[in-house]
């Protein structure tokens, strides 16, 4: 197994999915130990910091990448296990930007109201306690939570030819912001060009499901990820697999068309794993699975449909390919 | 404490949240042992028996109730905990009724196509090893699950002399299909008019969060309720306290505002109970929160927002009146 | 032909859709001259009467009604004329209700930023020259505008014992605010209980597609109206039609919904005045209607789908009813 | 006025907004005379061509262009004069094509039925009585319908880097399919990359408002336009104006969300048209506006927001780049 660190400079840095020549050809089946920038650039540093002032929304989530998988063909399949996660700064942030987040209008849906007040959170990282630290901007509350790290955007160029924002989740998956992105985790997603064009960013410390205020606590992060290839089988969207979930993962609008995507994804994949009739998957499923939303704040909206592997006969997805890297990162955590 | 045992003849079920005449007036802090029929009514109990030929719609979802609660008021919280849920029928069944459920077309999101198979599957209650029994219908696949009972619907009448039928969720609760109202749990509901008049109804043996299919595992139900009264405090939307989680649900279309409105109601629900600034409460919301959806099929979508509460300072909601449910619940349970 | 003068008082307006007793007991075809309350009770007569003090949202929409229909059982068709409608009062008013309209988020679409300004319009009307005028409140711009009156609501008794607030537009017709709903227009509505029970209210003296800001030139109105009654044939939405388009009106969240409802009941309406298959209608549909938006402000958002009769060939629709109407229109002028 | 004609080859034609090399440069002013193929490449040209045999949904709505306007920078306004547009084939077509269409269960509207069945029509194109002649596929109606040309397409390079595929309408205009982007209409449009980069295509015979199937009268066209560059004051939506309406169009989901970006860009625009208040601009646009939907069934949906400009006073929109684009164009009808 072939491990590759990359460090991007701020030169190196890309904005889209699609659209950027590859950082480094990579073969299937490569470690990589990644550092990606948080998802302003680390231009939010104390409280003073207004994302209204520091973040141009055309250079937000910054990826680090895309690697050019050899071998990669529209059709196969890109399998991605995050092996670790780990905070690459002593403080995360979270910021309210105007007009963007889930409780307030935005610039779709529009309305005439002001905006909320700009502000700024700093979360203090404690690496012994393994916490960041929350602390209130107009009161004095404070309160310590757990680091769970996870990734808010990995993706694929997408097909057609089409370039989309870092901030997007889409088929190619992307910025779905969902905590599920997180190590231990096995990402299935459909190659549609040539290379497949890999990138990762957004790294979130922690991050409740929804992304409410449109932030996560926002820091660098360091990544071991290992990437492999499998010929076809290409989901239409992204599915997920850790030791005690299948997963899938609709993003679109309205968000029961999210719902209605990972629903309808992961009945196909229990149709082929269990070799079920279409509606006894849908039924079945409809007793079972659990679907906590990703994110409500992004151009397209992310769902999370969950099956849980205790509660149905064991099988091998994609050739056991899940317990294979399960077997490797126990070699590699940061 | 009062024990009320009630168990509705066929006459006696009503289909709407009010616009129906109290079955009893009960005390505050009472008791109630209750038995509910399932949502089909008991018409499909074989695999032979179809939703179309045998469920009306306009009479789903019976209820059991309404209770009048001496003393509510109009502004009032109607605090009601869930002490045990039992299977009362030998088997559940679940249907994919014509143009009703998440993966399908249906009167509002209507389409030209055809409807799915009318299918039905019934579940064999097994009460030694507390699990129902899924087989396939198209093949030949079986799996026993756990027996989880919820009610999915727990509700009071409307507020502006509305009458709103069983099938829908709504601010007085209704059909929420939401497998957080289960035993442990106490639900919160402004009440809306004089006796609040309080039902429950459609139990479900199992169900997964969004009941894609449209319906659950469905049965007949013997619950253990207490019923008690908060003057005043009424929240917007209904609101949920277990051990673990404070929560809160919204129900609406399209999904994302049932989401907006599940997360601002916590928000203010956090702004109580730590004083805090509803900056500050929506930014450690957004960092805590979990987003389950619990139906996508309904009148409404329901949304449930819930934060742990091992993750925050120990208050206390409601004048902890839900570890005062807590113990009087260990004597009672069936 | 007989016709029936009604004015009820304060005491007999009632606010609801089905759940009220009949004012009166009608027979079909005939003439009614009603007077209607605006939608504010004529709580807002100046620009300092403001809606947060003045307005109580359960009480708003007054109904003129409900009449019992005799001989109307569910499943008919009640055929509505609107002969003329005429402002009943020298002004009109409008306001921006907080969190309610089209550009500010609602209790729905929730957030938590402030509401716009608590606003008033007053509209005089010039009779002679029949216009309103606006006069802007924070400048100097005025401009008058004709004068097209409609009528918000007019609707029918909801079916499954349901009782729906008169803010609410559905199946059952209600609270459409749709401009079609003018002098010269047939609404067609499918009765569900016994009676029809029928109503009507919320005049306009002229309002916009979507009715942005959430009220429009709201005023008093005096109506001639024609009520009459086809055995069987219920439309499952409201149908309109009018000299010159056929129309079916659709009411859902969100907007897509109520344009899929308004679409397909048009093509139903076209596969019977045509005999055409459903992909035909489809087709033709497509390339022919109109799709004006009602309202996106009420419980439901509603969308007009309208063919334009003098595009395809002559055919009668409900046995000619409505040319029938406008012969006896003809002599009722206001 | 220099005139420049263009017909592109097969080879030239592209699919994107954004992302592909200039077809030519021009200067502000130029008049361009194009022909552009039709949304299906001409692979459909019997009614036995079905589109799931011949149609790839990444080939699709071919672009003529795009062409770099000198001078033009972000920020500026792009103003595009629809002279004439006239059909370049004796036919023009129209499929159901699976799973795409607003009667349909989609992509993303996701459901588990099947889809409807794939069918063409064809229409033949009548020059002397500029009709096109609808034939049911399942029966035997026929009708003439009148030619209405319009581009379901007319826009530029997106922000960001992005590159989006020619099915997209956006901010940057694409794919809206809009019957108000015919002959006589001025569209605005904010330039994002230097060249502006624009393009037309997806030409329709005729379209339904909502183009409820998914395809209009699709037909190869015959382009007279005037394209000219302002400096500075970019919509941040697309902009229409002809000589009886200001317009605005929002592109984005669910549909209200279309709805209140092209309200709030309307009422923005008044408010520089007429020096009105926010407030203001809300309630007369409240009273006046009217809502046509432009499509149902594109990556995003549209609807188009206009007001009359003889409700109003005459003013100048753009230092009246409008009258001066119909005096030119008086000289240059096809």
């Amino acid at each position: 197994m072939e491990i590759i660190e990359f460090r991007p400079t701020f030169d190196q840095l890309v904005y889209t999915f699609g659209g950027s020549r590859p950082a480094m050809r990579i073969k299937p089946g490569t470690i990589l130990k990644l550092w990606s920038e948080d998802a302003f650039n680390n231009t939010i540093k104390s409280i003073n910091d207004l994302a209204s002032e520091k973040v141009d929304l055309h250079h937000v989530n910054p990826q680090t990448g895309p690697f050019f998988i050899e071998g990669a063909e529209p059709g196969d399949t890109l399998a991605i296990h995050i092996v670790d996660l780990k905070p690459a700064r002593t403080y995360g942030v979270s910021s309210t930007i105007p007009f963007f987040g889930g409780l307030t209008s935005t610039d779709r849906t529009a309305t005439l109201q002001d905006p909320l007040p700009d502000t700024t959170w700093v979360y203090d990282v404690d690496t012994a306690k393994n916490t960041v630290g929350f602390q209130s901007r107009f009161g004095d509350f404070s309160v310590d939570l757990p680091i769970e790290c996870m990734l808010g955007t990995i993706g694929l160029a997408p097909s057609g030819g089409e370039v989309r924002s870092s901030l997007v989740p889409e088929r190619f998956g992307g910025n779905m912001d969902s905590p599920e992105v997180r190590p231990g985790s096995t990402i299935y997603l459909g190659v549609n060009v040539e290379g497949a064009l890999f990138s990762i960013g957004d790294g979130h410390y922690r991050q409740g499901e929804g992304e409410a205020c449109g932030t996560a606590v926002e820091g660098a992060m360091n990544s071991i990820i290992i990437v492999d290839l499998t010929k076809g089988g290409a989901p239409t969207w992204p599915r997920i697999e850790n030791d005690d979930f299948y997963m899938a993962v609709g993003s679109s609008r309205p968000m029961e068309d999210s719902w209605r995507i990972g629903q309808l994804e992961l009945v196909r994949w229990f149709q082929e794993l269990y070799k079920l009739h279409q509606m006894d998957s849908y039924q079945l499923l409809s007793q079972i699975t659990k679907a906590p939303i990703a994110n409500v704040v992004d151009a397209n909206f992310s769902v999370v449909i969950k099956a849980a592997k205790n509660l149905v006969p064991e099988v091998q997805a994609y050739s056991g390919i899940h317990a294979s890297f399960r077997d490797k990162a126990k070699e590699l955590r940061l």
